[in-house]
């Protein structure tokens, strides 16, 4: 396959756009069970950042799943296809220069490894929403757990289908009764002092 | 499949990242056959755009191709999927408020139809690089062609697998001794004219 590729060398690269945008192109990437508050969070964090006129592209299920990946159901083998798709587009909006949020359950830590592998370094910031199974499947914003208890949904993640729990994620944001503006103001702040928020 | 998908509101849209760019988020599809061009003239396109501040993102075979498609070969089949997910990411990019260019072969009318019909009005633009067959052979800029004249590569548009000449495109660019700049020049004139330079 692929004989006919040669490499084409861009003429506007990553470091261009992300100095002319005061900020540092990365992948922002939630992991955590359904329910976790994922997405929540990750709304929160785009709106934060839009105040501070960063340039962000939030990437999830939802999104995704209704178009690039549309072709593929939960079974672990298309899952581990979304995660990989999901992480070469990051790929593509970390090289225009964008700070990229994924909200995704991404249960496998080898395929959120293919992402971090895919960037260079300090770009992959690997954040796991560390709510309890018990405190997601009560919340059940969406009902989903429910259905998975009934049988209605196959391989759902922490019921039928394992979560694997990062072994070295650069933030765990822990379920304390903290709220959701609370996580989002957490990473932030994180994000701040790490220099993501002003590039050199 | 994807009983479990529910469609989130972002608090962050287009029309605003797009104002705050002053340009039109929009996809510049540009097709033709192998040695047309495209990535010529898409190289010296964005390198203008970005002369006047506009934040684009260029997506071609070659980068696609070693990333999110490195799954896929080059049968009519695999063509079709690849150009599926390039409009899907397309779209993403759109709506995260960039200029997306995109060169591609894309030889199908009905897949990049399928592109056009993901995008609202205006935000598909056609560009048909016609450059006869004869005078992309006779560059052949990766020997492409010898290889397919020997048999060593198969499916290749033009010489083994066919080529759709776009039935209404935006914009098409002939063929007549003009420089890629020239055509740069051409495509760059007419986003102005057409206002995707100064977003209202």
């Amino acid at each position: 396959m692929a004989t006919n590729i040669v490499w084409h060398q861009h003429e506007v690269d990553k470091q261009r756009r992300g100095a002319a945008k005061q900020q540092k192109p990365c992948v922002i990437w939630l992991t955590g069970l359904s329910g976790s508050g994922k997405s929540t969070i990750a709304n929160l964090l785009e709106k934060k950042l839009a105040e501070h006129n960063k340039h962000t592209y939030l990437l999830d299920g939802d999104n995704v799943r209704h178009g690039l990946c549309g072709d593929l159901g939960f079974s672990d083998k298309e899952r581990v296809e979304n995660i990989r798709r999901i992480s070469e587009v990051s790929k593509l909006f970390v090289d225009a220069g964008l700070m990229v949020i994924t909200a995704f359950i991404s249960p496998f830590q080898e395929d959120r490894d293919y992402c971090r592998g895919l960037l260079e370094a300090g770009e992959f910031i690997e954040v796991f929403i560390n709510t309890p199974l018990e405190v997601c499947e009560k919340r059940d914003p969406k009902g989903l757990y429910q259905k998975a208890r009934q049988g209605d949904i196959k391989d759902f993640t922490g019921i039928t289908s394992p979560y694997e729990a990062p072994k070295a994620a650069e933030i765990v944001l822990e379920y304390s009764g903290q709220s959701a503006e609370e996580s989002a103001e957490q990473l932030f702040a994180l994000l701040q002092l790490k220099g993501y928020l002003a590039h050199a």
